[in-house]
């Protein structure tokens, strides 16, 4: 059995078929009726790039090191100029599958290193198409180099470049490129009869959010809409190609996201987390909790749904069982295999746990999320406009300094109270209870935790996409300056 | 054809098929997935006693007097000491639909008067099982009486003394005597060949929400869920009887609300508006759009989703059309037939009112929604912890002391902007444009309305349900005290 996985930017309350007030997302719905929602899945970290890396090791950040300890409980990611990336000692989902004779692609922003040994055709995957870092941009080329592009080992081009995108407009052609890409894989692992695993992890709905002129204005949302029709368009593509191959019984399709909604970018670049709490950044279920469907005729019965507690992380767990893998047995692994869940209805009881940095902020079991920390973000950034919460404030919970609460945590019960607006009462016997078994399950953690080397600590601007391999064709090398490396800035 | 309303207090998020995140309604998901889901429908009023004289007469409360005048802005009902009630001079729809002989029954809260001349019967019902308020108590009997349970022209009993209800535990078998009721009601005009007009409604999710015992503690959200969860139960079941009767294609059903959740109770007592901005007693999309489904097998096709802007009121028009008669023509009748939209998929262009007594504080038209004054509660009550926004400010938006913006209305995009957090620039040029459209209607509407003389300015304690009819066969008759008519107190 192929799998799939699509990821991408979006919030829990991005889809039709998760209460999106306009409901533009048809083939997402349809998919959903086809297979399994899952409406307590969360992503491995509020931030794209860690939970890129859970994704790909079944592993938390702060085992596989996609963290940083230069500030408390600090989100970080891989900007152009960071040094460090995915280590070799991670194993990754890619790597194991190779072993079942699979194919693997990664389409889109990879995102866990861009420096040459970081190169996803070095942990694994043995076609690229994408770029390995956000679609920030235009750069001047002198202060800071545009993004490549790769097919494979080499670049092909720049973003802005020689990949376009009109930040007045909003019009890209990438998530075409993207869909077309995906297409061909397919036909071509189905015409070699080769087992394969895409991971199709574009970033329209991403800031600066685009689409192709064809969908630029067509939804009532605007251009973060226009996106999200573009990708659900795509999506309905790629699942029917699927079925025309006559291979959609042998492929195991999730779409999951990486982070919630973007609010800080609402509502114009940023999507809807429906009724949780902020957004992308933060450790509330706005920022991690996501929408999820696995789509696989006649395997998944049409118009399941699921309350398992899942996770990111265990699509690599799930995607090794369907390949008849095992996974590593030297290290920890985070990820569960949900086929029981999605194919015999067993709800699996585990944990979710909410990190920034290497700080534990929060930890779910069951109906209960118990805060230990609390953090949107400073005062100092706040006054500034930036606001990962718009519109919503809960006392107590949604500080601007951080807040300890080890001794006291903070409940909620997230059945009766998703929004995370009440939290339950220090003095109640529920409280007792939940608090009780929850603490079990952070010592149990805690007590075994090995935490990775952090590798998102230093930053250098010599190491940022000057000369990526494939340049010198294309007379697109760029002189680096100097090294000069210096601990990265996380200013939340 | 026959039509049926089911009418609850759940907000726009209580639905799976609308995004509840516990996903526990499945008869009305799939009364949604063989109808018609309405994204963008609303009610007349913030409130229950005004929503529901608009849907009986199809206009808005400022024209059939139900509003208040004793301040501005002030959002009024009928608890059991007002004086007022439906005025004779409106024309009812049970009234309406008699000229085509049809039978028409009300099960459940009446809320338009409780004094004689006000009874439902006197109104063009044929049959009644309900109160005429809400279920609040218990009360003394000395102070202030029980709320009485009527069966036609007579009471049967007094709630928490003959219908029990247990504020400790929640429970209470009325869902179940009301669904009974219904099933009961609609077996017998299929025998007698009688179309007929149902209007069911309960109120299990209105505090003190309760469900009966084989419900409590069913629902991963709390008593609130449990009493949702049994209404669900009871609309599968009063669907499928119709199904099993054969009527079920010459049967229109509609499900709707007659305010937004009520935020000030929740999580126990209150619901969920999901994405959008506050409550209950707002004007806010929170408090006025509502879930809404249209289900007519073998007419609507299954699936089909509107985004009409659509009122309480059009199911005024829409019943009438069904039954082949024309609406009053001597009056201004704010609703629309939905016919058109929901058999032929067309757009109706027609704004949306929103009221607070007889202050139009806002007007939707197409995806603009413009604030032409603003108000949450007052601070003096939101410092005693009233608040229909929890964990929601937006500033300048939410306020707490009324604010006119007539001169410079807040504009804001839904379908940007579901949750009214972005106010749009009064610079812009889109600003201008959808202003002056509003205007327009604003100017338009305002010239032709005459305002009703309005009902809910008197309260008496005399008035109240000492002596309902019935009551000497019972031996449940009160002593009244003597007349003192008051301006009544309305906070918000």
């Amino acid at each position: 059995t192929t799998s799939a996985v699509f990821l991408f930017q979006m919030g829990w309350g991005d889809l039709g078929a998760f209460g999106e007030p306009s409901k533009e997302t048809p083939n997402l719905d349809q998919m959903a009726a086809e297979g399994m929602l899952f409406l307590d899945f969360y992503t491995a970290n509020p931030l794209c790039s860690p939970s890129r890396a859970a994704l790909l090791t079944g592993r938390l950040p702060v085992r596989n090191g996609f963290y940083t300890t230069n500030g408390h409980a600090r989100n970080a990611y891989t900007p152009q100029d960071i040094v460090g990336g995915i280590p070799d000692s991670e194993l990754l989902l890619p790597e194991l599958l190779k072993k079942a004779g699979y194919v693997n692609k990664i389409i889109g922003k990879w995102h866990l290193g861009h420096r040459p040994q970081f190169h996803p055709l070095k942990h694994g995957f043995d076609e690229w198409f994408g770029s390995p870092n956000c679609h920030f941009g235009p750069y001047d080329n002198r202060e800071r180099p545009n993004i490549p592009m790769y097919r494979d080992w080499e670049m092909i081009g720049r973003y802005y470049e020689d990949f376009k995108i009109d930040l007045k407009t909003g019009e890209a052609n990438l998530t075409q490129l993207y869909l077309q890409e995906a297409l061909d894989f397919i036909s071509k692992q189905q015409a070699s009869q080769k087992p394969f695993f895409l991971y199709w992890a574009i970033d329209a709905t991403h800031a600066p959010v685009y689409a192709s002129k064809q969908f630029l204005g067509t939804s009532q949302r605007g251009l973060y809409g226009d996106a999200v029709r573009e990708i659900d368009d795509s999506v309905g593509k790629i699942l029917n190609h699927l079925r025309q191959l006559g291979i959609s019984e042998n492929t195991f399709v999730f779409f999951t996201s990486d982070n919630g909604a973007a609010l800080i970018s609402a509502p114009k670049q940023g999507g809807s987390n429906g009724p949780f709490l902020c957004g992308k950044q933060t450790t509330f279920e706005g920022g991690m909790r996501e929408p999820a469907i696995a789509w696989w005729p006649g395997h998944i019965p049409a118009g399941g749904v699921s309350r398992q507690l899942g996770n990111v992380m265990d699509l690599f767990s799930t995607s090794l069982s369907l390949a008849g893998l095992q996974p590593p047995s030297d290290r920890q692994i985070d990820g569960i295999d949900l086929l029981p869940v999605i194919l015999q209805g067993k709800l699996i009881d585990r944990p979710i746990f909410y990190y920034r940095g290497n700080e534990l902020m929060a930890v779910r079991a069951g109906l209960y999320k118990a805060h230990y920390w609390t953090w949107s973000n400073s005062w100092e950034e706040h006054s500034k406009g930036i606001d990962f919460c718009p519109g919503q404030s809960v006392s107590g919970v949604t500080t601007h300094t951080q807040e300890e609460h080890t001794y006291l945590p903070l409940l909620f019960h997230l059945g009766r109270d998703p929004g995370e607006k009440f939290p339950l009462s220090f003095a109640s016997e529920e409280y007792q209870r939940a608090v009780e078994r929850i603490s079990g399950l952070v010592q149990q953690h805690k007590a075994t935790l090995v935490p990775g080397q952090p590798q998102l600590n230093v930053c250098d601007q010599a190491v940022m996409n000057w000369s990526p391999p494939g340049c010198e064709k294309l007379g697109k090398c760029l002189k680096a300056p100097e090294p000069d490396p210096k601990k990265c800035s996380w200013p939340h």
